[in-house]
């Protein structure tokens, strides 16, 4: 079974916040055949520039999109902009039933608060912006001492690099401890030590 | 003074070795006027499609790159190709005597082994890829166990995630300990204890 990972993005994403999870989904299970994920990127226009001038041509648009089975939102500048964007987050609102789970890495909570995902739940979110999530989200337990929330359906993370730990748990979560070990070590991650 | 720090890209370019950097280097004083650092890619061709299908569009071609004063060699399973295509090596070798630091992550040393940077000096690549370092780079001491090597003008780092650490070390070493620190606690990477 092949796990459709699609990775929303948008202009001033942080580059980091989609391409750490993206690492780590892409290369788990990189010796098997069906790989156990396949992961993508998603976004409303093509192409998007990420923070600092990075510029990726999205492999879907949120009307051709493969459905996907996890749906991870990163931060950025831009979430500022997107979370007030009712196209982005009426697509987030539409998919979350569809998905097993929804996954943010840092001010990417910032648009699951906005989208009513993590009313009654606990989040994390960039320590930066703990303020603009107990805004954003007025009915979420803010734990920002953590480096991921796990909820069950939906997980956030804190900032930036989080995503990469977040995205880690997420595969010992569903494949276990030892597939996420491997992929760590591969990516020569030598912090991970586990769950 | 901005340093331009260039990121040359290829298909099947790892996505964390190359964005890992490019996040580093772009968050570095990322409230000062002028940065200290102006972070790019450049390719050979454009588009390019990263590892699992990442399409990045590069800011520059090798014929109009504005001129690096770091220049750093992510790794691959595409650097298995370009080790080979002596356009980018020899590229490589004419930004050699311009840049002020020349940087590899991963199996990026395999293109500098080739292009003969690698002479007489130390180095490290993925642990995957100790026996094509040796072949590639005859007259380098290899040393595995390390997560960075820092040769002077020449750093190379272990595999996928050690780019970041050997970014945080790069940054450290140019603009201090405490620069370094803010960059590392900015992306909350709290794994980075200085150097």
């Amino acid at each position: 079974m092949t796990r459709n990972v699609a990775i929303l993005i948008f202009d001033e994403v942080e580059v980091l916040d989609f391409c750490g999870p993206f690492e780590v989904f892409g290369v788990t299970g990189r010796n098997q055949t069906p790989k156990p994920f396949n992961v993508y990127t998603v976004a409303e226009k093509s192409p998007i520039t990420a923070r600092n001038g990075l510029s990726v041509n999205p492999t879907y648009t949120l009307e051709n999109c493969l459905q996907p089975d996890i749906l991870l939102v990163p931060g950025g500048a831009g979430t500022r902009r997107e979370m007030n964007n009712p196209t982005i987050i009426n697509w987030i609102k539409e998919q979350f039933p569809k998905v097993e789970l929804m996954l943010s890495v840092c001010t990417g909570a910032l648009m699951l608060g906005k989208a009513g995902l993590l009313d009654g739940l606990a989040a994390t979110t960039h320590f930066g912006a703990e303020a603009e999530l107990r805004e954003a989200a007025p009915n979420t337990t803010i734990r920002m001492s953590e480096r991921y929330v796990d909820n069950g359906k939906v997980i956030t993370s804190a900032g930036i690099s989080a995503g990469i730990d977040m995205a880690l748990y997420t595969v010992g979560h569903l494949l276990g401890a030892e597939v996420a070990a491997d992929t760590a070590h591969h990516m020569q991650y030598d912090y991970w030590k586990g769950q």
